[in-house]
């Protein structure tokens, strides 16, 4: 039998406890053997909850426990779940994460730390939700060269774009709905402007090229200037606009990496992926396109991949996978040098133009890469 | 360093062949060793092929090398392939096969023989080709209980109907240029009625809900009476004909396995999946609906997965991954009884049901489910 501990009683850490009750023994069967919730670390108070009896205020009480196997971290940010995750990987437990901002701007140093330490550091929920992505990546696909990923990875600023539509409203009026009905934050700056989707697509980059790409080297437009005009443009051409995450390594080994709306034509996989559903487009050089589809975020669903991982570590108790990145920083080109067609837009008039390089883009209103 | 051999130096197995060769750094990289092919086991002669210098005809130089750690089986058919098979595990070799035919005949028995021999016998590719679909199932989705899987998992059959449906050709004439294309065999029959799809859909159920399901025991219908008639109704309504493999699992207990074609709505992913492409969409009680896609078959695609298993295998050279199910029959209920809509045409009138059990179903010259 293994112990684990949940930091964070939130949205993911409430759902990695359901999971870890209501799928006991399916967890036991892939851990081969039992996996115990002992401890729920939160400062605040949840008296009507079920698990109350596990709650504690001090993690120096798990960080202390030998009994303790695995940390789950669902704080989020990098300051409590930074101090907290160091503390528990060199306690010599093994550590999960759904957090991205903390894998993308601190991952180096924590697998360092776990890997000088013999335990697993985990976090394929911070990418793609519920979706496997980062296993399959560096696991299922390591025989492949990494060509280029692209993907739809914010499920909220995809609902908002879903929204605007479905029902024709601006994106100020689709935000306020999303934010009723729970899929955005009450500040919604980091989904709005891509941050959220440039730290995942960091992890995908450090996972894939084995260097580190640091957030605030990925060019950035989050969704804030997409206009209804636009979406409709696109969806009577049988496409839809869609923040993007894309990575590209180059024959000259340069790797691009931007976040940006696009307009995705009908043809891709990728223009049927509605609401906060994500998706992945991984390319190989040996296996091609392979997508990965499923729900990027919600309680139950970042669950699954947290406990998924919780399931690994426990398996790997003993022989640690080791999976890493170093500190060297990946080297990157332009995006901006790189051609594509162009959907442009004054006032109602839209064209699509061929391929061009960003600077060669004649003015517009609005203008988003076309994905090819 | 590890030494490998491939047995049967085929489509997949010569695939395997250049995989090593030209991404021997990514390889490495994956399995924290290099990774050498030191024989390649066929009857057959090759001596243009660049590999000619590791061709050997008898299996017994392999099964007697105690350098050579892991086996690749891509001969096909339960014939030789078993045979090599068993021998391979009990000489203490890890073994990596696409052949699914062999292990939803005889996975029960290989996998005992591992585990007892303590190595792995991994099959990726048999199920999917390239897409990462039976680790995921066993290992990020591990959290799950498995309730459904739906999907498109013969690619030779899609490409067929995906003809018909483009050139308004009727299933002979497209067959033919599927054959002429190289997308089906000379003798079609395996993928034409259904019984390769059938292969994949008893390691599917295998693997999520650990009993056997025997190829015997599930309902199948093939693809040839479907008429261009029907897929061209499906098209006018936005949706498609598709041969789906469909598993289920009731609150009964009881599992539902068959494989028929099926109308597949607009809405659903899986009526964009085109050509000889596969999707599975997996359906867990805490991740929801996760759907994979890529290239079901081909040289490089299935070689893909090959050597994905192979670099697991070294990895996990000293703790085999144990994965498996007992031989015990999976408990199945008879899916003539569960209720769908129905397409129904009678010469060129066509309409969609209510729910209906089969027996409920009125007389028609064509009917298939609509995919709900």
């Amino acid at each position: 039998m293994k112990n684990i501990a949940i930091l964070g009683f939130g949205t993911v850490g409430s759902g990695v406890a359901k999971v870890l009750t209501e799928n006991r023994a399916e967890v036991a069967a892939g851990a081969g053997e039992e996996v115990c919730l002992k401890y729920i670390v939160d400062v605040r108070d949840f008296p009507d909850s079920p698990f109350a009896p596990l709650l504690v205020k001090d993690f120096a009480l798990v960080e202390q426990d030998p009994e303790v196997s695995v940390v789950v971290e669902t704080i989020g940010g990098c300051g409590v779940a930074l101090d907290f995750t160091r503390r528990a990987l060199k306690a010599g437990k093994h550590a999960v994460t759904s957090n991205k901002q903390l894998v993308a701007e601190h991952g180096v140093e924590l697998l360092a730390l776990a890997k000088g330490k013999g335990v697993n550091y985990f976090f394929e929920a911070s990418v793609g939700g519920g979706i496997p992505l980062l296993r399959p990546l560096f696991n299922d696909l390591s025989a492949n060269k990494i060509l280029s990923m692209k993907g739809i990875l914010n499920g909220t600023t995809n609902y908002i774009l879903t929204a605007m539509d479905r029902s024709g409203m601006e994106l100020e009026a689709a935000l306020k709905e999303a934010q009723r009905l729970g899929y955005a934050e009450l500040n919604p700056d980091s989904d709005l402007d891509g941050t959220d989707a440039v730290r995942k697509t960091c992890i995908l980059a450090d996972l894939a090229w084995g260097r580190e790409l640091k957030p605030e080297r990925v060019s950035v437009e989050g969704i804030r200037n997409v206009a209804l005009k636009d979406i409709r443009n696109a969806s009577a051409a049988g496409g839809s606009i869609k923040l993007l995450c894309r990575l590209l390594r180059g024959e000259d080994g340069l790797c691009y990496a931007w976040v940006a709306p696009h307009f995705v034509p009908a043809e891709s996989m990728l223009s049927g992926v509605n609401e906060a559903f994500n998706a992945l487009i991984i390319t190989g050089n040996m296996v091609g396109d392979t997508m990965f589809y499923g729900a990027g975020a919600g309680s139950l669903p970042t669950a699954s991949a947290v406990v998924g991982d919780v399931i690994d570590a426990v398996r790997h108790a003993s022989s640690p996978r080791g999976i890493g990145w170093t500190g060297e920083d990946l080297p990157l080109g332009d995006p901006e040098e790189l051609s594509s067609r162009w959907y442009i837009r004054n006032g109602d008039t839209w064209s699509l133009t061929d391929a061009l390089p960003a600077a060669k883009v004649p003015a517009a209103e609005a203008k988003y890469r076309v994905l090819d």
